[in-house]
């Protein structure tokens, strides 16, 4: 992409775009932040949406004028890459909760002329696809070549290929699951209180205010442990020291891995917002697509086509957890490829092993548009 | 046992039991705490040490009087146990910079009149391993039938092995390593950075003042996932709800895991010190017996011999790490045992897995005894 991408808005609030929560909430308006890359086609039947992660943006790809780095899955999404923009529309959108330009506990509360902090209701990954949902309406797609995520954006195409699936040509779900195990919501569970133990997170109420800065970093310094792996933590840092030759025994930092996690951590409350993180956490907590029942009942008459795709080193979503989905599916004779891909970088390995990624993503979708002419502008 | 046990205490000021730190630093008058079950043979030869993991103390087995629950390694300890008090003299002593009747960061200072508090010198794996030296002379014993322990009492006996290895008959290493690694590290950084946000950490001066029990509890929750397995994790708790039928949607406390951890981490902070933590998590991070080169020449000339224990569901301490050092300790010609047990109890399998620890741990024991004796009267 040589032009700079700009986020667009989808506002809505009333019906058929009036969203009811899980919970039975009504919440509106509702506004979704959004990039598209590449060109719709006439006959609308080459869209492609990507979710992004528990912490990302609509931002996927491309250039914002002025800025430094590109969207966060820019290596997979443009010309000639992966999501081929000569041949796709590529669109995401921020999720409903989210603090990157869609609605959430950081947006204007219009009735109370403050943020929403705590009074934000609860949001589910299911209330999140059906804002996406009617922002594809909106951009009068009727049916999507195909939708794919990483981490929570893998949980997001899934719900939409069981909630909407004749909406749905084919779904990409990559080092996911269907439901937290309780480790997953452990982890989860310990940035929550890490967040909200600093006294500056204030019960949600610091807009304006000091920042819960430290709870944040704490937050954040664990979840990179979980996103790398034993092997690529101690590959990337092992026992190497920081701005020192040897061991103090003073009781200072002393390893590199120390102060590239705190490092992380600070930087971590500039760019997000910890009710976002308490609000996006525990939907994906909440999430189960088996209603602790059957998960092969739930893919019935399911007819989307899905690429599944794990990584060795990844120990938060680790691989037998995509395999119990790949199993569901084929109980109901889904097509269904699943792949594990050899990688040291744990959980980040989505964002950073693209090599793999890109030749099975666009092998997989060359297909997919083949057998509907949908790549035909 | 059926009497009580009763912790005593052995204090050393002046040579040849003055204490010279790593770091060059003096300290001194300097306290341990310490056990012992069973009977001290006439020839003093039948004493085994046991050494504790982190936030463990002297009171490895028996029942304080009044107390409900025994010492941490009970089901070890004792007539006709593990280590088997008609047999052998067993040993536990707090370690130097603990909080459990060791002088620690928590003790008083004689010469300021309060608390150490950050002003306690920092302490190293070898620095303990000295005082408890001075501990095994005071007691008369010239040699150790064996010294054990689990996690961060494996360093302490493997230190000792090399650091007076005349001294050492047998040593017994669980769930341990030589050095730790950038995760390892990782793990205990984020732990220290939850304390030291705590606003009444208050730069370690809290002593008498409001407890820093938010940050400990926040670092003493992600210590308990690391000391699980996943599977334990989801064998215990899986998606279990707390006091409630189903999901509230409401974003209050759901799953069993969430409290269970919230409970571990509030009880933690009644029971053990928040400086101490960050002492001894140091302590930990900055050991390494191969001292950044080859760890096959750490053990030249070493004879001591050697069980080594690990658990195929510990990734906080996995088995290769183990293995790297009965590599090395066979490159040395040493006559060592290594043994993975298949547990699915992750790193608090060297707690909670008595069956098979019992078997190999006594029949290493009766070998050894054998082999000099010593477990004559």
């Amino acid at each position: 992409m040589s032009q700079y991408v700009e986020t667009q808005y989808y506002t809505f609030a009333h019906p058929p775009h009036e969203l009811v929560l899980k919970s039975g909430i009504k919440l509106g308006p509702v506004t979704l932040a959004y990039e598209t890359y590449g060109k719709l086609n006439a006959a609308k039947s080459n869209a492609i949406l990507i979710f992004h992660a528990l912490t990302g943006d609509a931002h996927a790809a491309g250039f914002h004028q002025d800025a430094k780095d590109p969207g966060w899955w820019d290596p997979m999404i443009g010309s000639g890459k992966a999501f081929d923009t000569d041949k796709y529309f590529v669109i995401c959108a921020n999720v409903l909760g989210g603090c990157k330009g869609s609605t959430g506990p950081s947006s204007l509360n219009p009735a109370m002329g403050k943020p929403w902090a705590l009074s934000f209701p609860v949001v589910t990954i299911e209330d999140m696809v059906v804002a996406q949902k009617y922002l594809i309406d909106h951009l009068g797609i009727k049916k999507l070549l195909s939708a794919s995520g990483g981490s929570m954006g893998g949980l997001l195409a899934l719900e939409w290929a069981v909630r909407f699936p004749d909406t749905l040509q084919s779904a990409i779900l990559i080092a996911t699951n269907y439901k937290h195990t309780a480790q997953q919501i452990a982890l989860h569970e310990v940035a929550r209180q890490a967040i909200m133990s600093d006294p500056n997170w204030n019960k949600g109420d610091y807009y304006g205010k000091a920042l819960p800065a430290q709870g944040m970093a704490v937050s954040r310094m664990m979840g990179h442990i979980t996103y790398m792996s034993e092997r690529s933590m101690e590959e990337k840092f092992g026992r190497k020291l920081k701005g020192k030759e040897k061991l103090g025994y003073d009781f200072s930092h002393d390893f590199e891995v120390e102060s590239y996690l705190k490092y992380r951590g600070k930087s971590f409350v500039q760019r997000f917002d910890a009710n976002s993180y308490l609000y996006l956490s525990k939907a994906l907590d909440y999430f189960d697509l088996s209603q602790e029942g059957d998960l092969a009942t739930v893919f019935k008459g399911v007819e989307t086509k899905f690429l599944v795709v794990t990584f060795t080193s990844d120990w938060l979503y680790p691989s037998y957890q995509s395999k119990h989905i790949v199993k569901a599916m084929k109980a109901n004779e889904i097509d269904v490829s699943f792949i594990e891909i050899d990688t040291t970088y744990g959980h980040d390995s989505f964002l950073v092993e693209i090599e793999g990624q890109s030749k099975l993503v666009s092998h997989f979708l060359n297909n997919i548009a083949k057998q509907c002419h949908c790549e035909e502008r």
